[in-house]
């Protein structure tokens, strides 16, 4: 296994961030990879974002993984600034192999050198697995997650 | 009972949110109102953030109420843009007016109006009636927050 790497995504790794997004069975009713043209303009926005991280991980030239992490200032707990993760993808291959620790790893030290006091996310409530898998990197599952669909 | 406004928060209102930030079982342990420096620091990082979004609910000149709404870009669901609500609080005095409602309902539409697919929160769970008023504002729990402090 060659070297790993996580850096900013840019418009090259979109067909491949894309398939990972719709190759799950939540996003497989969300996503349209035939149709890249609403990933790109989304990508452009997100770059001009300092607060925002959207990554790909690589490893001899592939895409394996992708995490979005978000920094969100705010007042509440004396003015800390809190990150939020969002959209962890292992490529199906690569399932089981600690990549998904590594891009949630990468996500905290990053928070942390951004000076973030708490990391937080959400999870679908079916998604058991992944539960037990922030629980193992020392995440407590202390709120709900509520959304409302536009 | 006076017109209500929701509008910017502004340095001046600092103290007045603070003051509901802390005036909460949970936010008791985390605020500090006697220092209100790391605040103002927040604050005006937020205000230069246009994906940021900290109002107050004025009634005749009072600070009543607070929401932090967030704008979230992203390549999931179709480059769906999303939004996050953080710090609702409502001024003790005015518990049960439906100002939280209105607060809600207010990010609700200026999540609209930006374009956003999904606007999303996490609430912690021994805040069961904050569960119910958010269930009551057509939100599904549908999801598991998990935080990790640093």
């Amino acid at each position: 296994m060659g070297d790993l790497e996580i850096r900013p995504a840019v418009a090259g790794d979109v067909p491949a961030v894309v398939a990972m997004l719709a190759d799950d069975p939540l996003g497989a009713q969300r996503e349209s990879p035939d149709d890249l043209s609403p990933y790109y303009a989304a990508l452009e926005r997100l770059s001009g974002d300092p607060n925002q991280r959207l990554v790909v991980a690589v490893r001899e030239g592939r895409v394996i993984g992708t995490l979005q992490l978000t920094i969100v200032p705010g007042l509440s707990r004396r003015g800390a600034v809190r990150s939020i993760i969002e959209a962890v993808r292992v490529h199906a291959d690569e399932r089981g192999s600690g990549l998904g620790t590594r891009l949630v790893e990468w996500a905290v030290d990053t928070s942390r050198r951004e000076g973030c006091r708490l990391v937080q996310l959400t999870s679908d409530a079916t998604r058991t697995d992944a539960h037990r898998f922030y629980e193992r990197l020392g995440f407590t599952a202390s709120h709900v997650g509520f959304k409302l669909q536009l």
